[in-house]
């Protein structure tokens, strides 16, 4: 069935519910839905209800929220990415690969090594578009969060605001070359539901020593991890480290 | 330092190994590399060296070998999958992630319910692209090993095919949906080093339940798993499974 946020509460059955812009646009011309066909409506308050188409006019149609679904998409803690610019358009595909995954907070970072470039003109767009694919993901992996695609950070704010998650873990080649592969299970077994646990991902050249050193200094929350013997990519990392977090926690 | 295969067994210090066709042009017109530098070489026995170029004429050039380096790249088990045909370029995706993932056969699978068909014709070629685009993601993951792309087969042969594996599962939404999400990890679980273990992925459309039907039959190693509760892409599937296992048994 098809899926779609909406920013209003759904709050009872029978609820009427007006469906506008792009989402109308979707429901009637797109996939050509009729009163009397059924939808799948998650709230603002992401709570999930099928619903029944009752009218369609020119610019808007209306539906009735006929049942809730209880369901658990989400996994039991909140995740955030800190992707440093990866080439090309690989940044498409992690926003759409960890948001099947269950990511919650994608933050793209500017850091050294890393050959793309944001200016914040740029930046704006590019967010735009991440954010659309998110949405775009969560329907379509029928999740009840659309993730949020943050602003451009560097790796000085980045490290600065560290003390809001209860975990970091920086994927780095370094700590998977001297075959210390043990870090990344041992912090995902720690986790406890609730929590809030972020990643920090390098682009194509690494990460410079500087920055992990600035990023280590936040705490002793901060870890280094590998993510096994084999080189990933940069789009390949985080797809790993959520993988990872869903077997260990949803399996 | 860039990494090649060779067909040659690559067998003591000092050995000279002579390099043509696609290597010979991508050390000495793409990388522009001189005499004197070094070169990470694979052999067809799975044995890596690092060699130094000590010759470099018009069609071929020659290295030595300096040293042998002992890693351990590859997953303790090998691995299989069964790949319905997903869409447009999805398999380029599944090929090149799953080798990094550690992969070390890739079958294509014409299923009911795969919109994308390959006629004769066409599957040879797919084959030899998907094959390249193996060899390339070996080298750049640092693998001793190329996954092997085989030949097209239907549900029919695959089932007839299962008795070569230790065990196969198969990724089913409606055992997903059904919220029976523990048997990938009880299986990963009991996978001992050296085994053959197989996983089979449907195409966009999902597997038909007699394809599911044809398959279990095949014996009691065969099992139905979930991949957690979001819905994942066809595309994104296999990514997850080989992660599952690599996080199961490396880390």
């Amino acid at each position: 069935m098809q899926r779609y946020f909406v920013e209003e509460d759904l709050l009872s059955e029978g609820q009427s519910v007006t469906l506008e812009g792009e989402i109308f646009h979707h429901v009637s011309r797109v996939m050509r839905m009729q009163s009397g066909q059924e939808i799948y409506l998650v709230g603002g308050n992401q709570v999930a209800y099928v619903a029944e188409i009752n009218r369609i006019d020119d610019k808007m149609l209306q539906a009735r929220l006929l049942r809730r679904v209880e369901e658990n998409k989400e996994l039991p803690v909140t995740t955030t990415l800190f992707v440093c610019l990866p080439k090309g358009d690989k940044f498409d595909l992690i926003a759409q690969k960890t948001t099947e995954l269950g990511v919650d907070y994608i933050v793209p970072v500017a850091s050294r090594y890393a050959i793309t470039k944001w200016t914040s003109q740029k930046a704006g767009k590019k967010i735009s578009r991440l954010q659309k694919i998110c949405q775009q993901a969560a329907e379509q992996s029928h999740r009840t969060v659309i993730p949020q695609v943050l602003d451009l950070m560097t790796v000085d704010q980045v490290a600065k605001s560290l003390q809001a998650y209860d975990g970091l873990l920086i994927a780095f080649e370094e700590t998977a070359k001297a075959g210390q592969h043990g870090q990344l299970k041992e912090s995902l077994k720690a986790v406890q539901a609730g929590q809030h646990l972020a990643f920090f991902f390098g682009p194509e050249g690494g990460i410079h020593p500087d920055e992990v050193a600035c990023l280590i200094q936040a705490g002793s929350h901060v870890k280094l991890c590998s993510l096994g013997p084999r080189i990933l990519r940069a789009e390949t990392a985080p797809l790993y480290a959520l993988t990872a977090l869903s077997y260990e926690l949803e399996l």
